[in-house]
């Protein structure tokens, strides 16, 4: 059978999502309480990489499994008795044969979290970034920019490998409560960085350096240097996927 | 001078505020840092200890020095430099001779945080008690009952060695959003575990472990041990002290 699996995390500690060899990874954790539970090797496939120190929400991850001993919605309870306190597996489900939580993923939505602040506040630090003052009406008019299907070419680390960078994203909407301010992204799928060079790009706009119509030309030229800076991971949770 | 500080801190790390031979307080490395600054040694008198493992947005201490190089209001940023990173100075200012953060306090406020959730959740368990579902409505008729100039006894630790167990609570407010139960209170004083036994107290009518007229009951008896259990520290923040 396949077994889908929805993950949060803490991912301060970890190097994170996918297993590497030179440091503590999310699935290196999941697959080692897997085998102690089932005494089988078995890889799971997570939706898609989270970097270190991002967190998730709602993380999604499959295996096949034969003659399980345990019943799919009873791994959720049985994992979590094996992990860590930071990672938790908060449901787990039976899926058709021909689920895979990389290929079926439809939607996936990250929020990205900042801080207006002139002191790095320790109570804030672990899951937000700390900025100056922001112009967030500026902000909300860059973000209806980058919705829509897209070449987001100028928003992807510059050193990637992947030839097709465009993508749709069908919600970008910026929200500013008190001292806090955060971008939530809908999309089809992500480039490396993507989410966190948007929040930098938007971050820009805030801040006055660069004007609404400066994101347009980054959009149009292509260009990775003329949109804003990659923020700190430690902003960014992937809050979930959607599959129908 | 006098100097006020106001001090932000993530407890997690921390064994409570007071200097103590057995563990790293913050009181103690407020002074470490103020003898790097200024090569005295200063006692910081905080407006109250905080356990263990508890946060603040907003503690309150001060200090007197003399023939300070570093004028009152710069000590914020000064401190910031030599603190760790889950301690930061928010503000400093100078005050009139007699102030004192301990006596010259007049109101304290304390939040405590629970969400409701069959899994602890790794991103809510650092500031966060997880609990089961509970109604929030009978928290609220019962947190009514608590406020006023009472005698609290049966909210204190049962070996504390205060005898004036008479405190004014100004108000004590339950609020549900989505998962979260937040219960904020404000007073003029808090005896030992007091908001922590008070929010468990609440948790147990939320549960319906209790019923509203048992807290009067707790309340009018003055017994310790008809109150309901202490919360963890893990949940709880000094939010802010009032002086004037």
């Amino acid at each position: 059978m396949v077994v889908k699996l929805v993950i949060e995390y803490d991912g301060t500690d970890y190097c994170g999502w996918q297993v590497q060899p030179n440091g503590v990874t999310v699935q290196e954790k999941i697959q080692t309480a897997l085998k102690k539970l089932t005494g089988q090797d078995i890889t799971v496939t997570g939706s898609g990489r989270t970097d270190s120190g991002v967190h998730a929400e709602g993380q999604v991850a499959s295996f096949r499994i034969e003659n399980s001993a345990v019943p799919a919605e009873k791994f959720s309870y049985a994992l979590n008795t094996l992990l860590p306190a930071d990672i938790r597996v908060i449901s787990s489900s039976c899926e058709t044969d021909d689920f895979n939580a990389r290929f079926s993923a439809k939607k996936k939505t990250y929020r990205y979290r900042m801080y207006v602040s002139d002191i790095c506040k320790p109570l804030k630090e672990r899951y937000a970034y700390r900025i100056d003052e922001v112009d967030a009406e500026k902000m909300k008019q860059a973000a209806a920019l980058l919705v829509g299907k897209k070449d987001f070419k100028c928003f992807c680390a510059a050193d990637t490998a992947v030839k097709d960078t465009v993508r749709t994203i069908y919600s970008l909407e910026v929200k500013r409560q008190g001292q806090d301010v955060t971008v939530t992204v809908c999309g089809n799928g992500f480039l490396y960085n993507m989410v966190r060079i948007i929040a930098g790009t938007l971050l820009s706009v805030g801040e006055g350096k660069f004007s609404v119509s400066d994101v347009e030309t980054a959009l149009n030229e292509k260009n990775r240097t003329k949109a804003g800076r990659t923020l700190p991971a430690k902003g960014l949770t992937l809050v979930s996927v959607e599959y129908k």
